[in-house]
């Protein structure tokens, strides 16, 4: 396995697993568990797919990690109890982190690939990193956690979306570039989490 | 009229139907009446047809359901207010249960034609039958029903559409599978209201 | 500047401000600020586009919009403070009934070009009039308010739409009948905001 697949599948993993204590304190069942666990997933990247008119989507493609966040609906109920007990906060915003910086860019260079200007493409690419919770959020009725905790979660997003941008027009190598961004982007996340940087109302 | 213009025609009428006592229950006017009404009756579908990136969209096509709709939003308050004396709710579930086996199998057919693979397939029959509910509660502010009941409703549409994909991969003839298996999922989801049957936690 | 294009921005300015004041009553943060903003501006006509299958989509190719709300969201705190003692309840109603009776119509008018038959072309000029709203509602967690107060806001739209559309079916003047149905739906609005006549229930 290359090393951005298991970057990928623990992204994917860590969103389904949100979905899923959301989801379990919601008190939802088998269906809504992997429902929800599925849109928090993917729902970023659906939503920026739809928006840019780009088929086949993400998890029609990888087949296997929609039948894979299945398999854990399943067992999911043990499998957090046991989880919770296992994985530390720590590494589950690190997972996350992780996540938010590569769906970021890839989100980004999605965008860039379909034509868009460059504003639209960073805000495709925050749309990617975010909206995945949002709507999650929206079916568990809640008003969306990302809209009102005032931490500078989408905005390293978006910050480390222009580093990228910026690369590109300089004529910085573009693997390199998506890279760093994305590490740039993980990098100041963790760091904004472990100051607990607050944004002003 | 042929059969399936007339289950086609109940399935989408139960729909609106929960859509209307929704929307009334909601103390929402007109406006919301007809549009809660029509997300209900052609929510999933369309939720399917964005995904696999068909068009025309199901009510754009027959348009005369869409009016439908609106005409009987017009005079929702005295016919709901009738149609509850009229029709039993032995009617309603046996209704819903015809219209949940037809659209879930219809979605895995349209899927399959839109060169889906199988898990995927049978996803998009899911999608068909249940999301018009569940934008129907999201509308309507509620954690959606179906996600939290614990009734396996969706679970009869995911193993009907299984039957399905099942027969279709043992070269059972096309007419035969859909029909018998949207009658199994009808049947069965019968059978599990008949005997109240729920789903662990 | 051209006329319509005056409008168009003021039409815009008021969508992104009702949202600014939503989020702000619901204690958003910045990002939720701006996104609840860009969501009831530009909401209901990416709907429109998606539900068509029209791309690019109006804030993809007017990219300065976005960029507006933007800068706005950033100073929206002080600006709404400063805007409440400047503009009147009365200059937010017109630009708002101004805006219905534009966007509607201009909805309307996409979705003929799209090849939707007349009723679907009405409903589509109300989507894209009334769906800024009614996402703005729903990320906010409330039930639409378009859905429940009983006031002719849809209503207006869908009456002028159907001015519009038999306006064209009888040959006249396609800039005339835009203007004079945009016209229309405005001046209809205004009455029924002027004499606060609701619906009944």
């Amino acid at each position: 396995m290359t090393l951005i697949k298991f970057i990928e599948i623990m992204a994917i993993l860590v969103g389904a697993f949100s979905g899923f204590i959301e989801a379990r304190r919601k008190r939802m069942d088998l269906v809504g568990v992997f429902t929800v666990a599925f849109i928090t997933a993917f729902g970023g990247g659906t939503l920026r797919d739809i928006l840019l008119d780009r088929r086949p989507l993400f998890w029609v493609i990888h087949q296997e990690y929609a039948i894979l966040i299945f398999v854990l609906a399943l067992v999911a109920s043990p499998v957090i109890r046991t989880l919770r007990h296992i994985v530390s906060e720590r590494l589950i915003v690190i997972a996350d982190a992780v996540g938010l910086g590569l769906f970021s860019v890839a989100g980004v260079s999605a965008a860039l690939a379909a034509g868009m200007p460059l504003f639209i493409a960073s805000m495709m690419g925050v749309i990617t990193g975010i909206f995945g919770g949002v709507l999650r959020d929206i079916v568990c009725n809640e008003v969306p956690m990302v809209f009102r905790d005032g931490k500078p979660y989408a905005i390293c997003a978006f910050l480390g979306n222009w580093l990228y941008l910026m690369m590109g027009k300089y004529g910085v190598e573009p693997d390199f570039a998506l890279w760093s961004s994305a590490l740039f982007i993980s990098g100041l996340r963790l760091l904004t989490w472990k100051f607990d940087l607050r944004m002003g109302r």
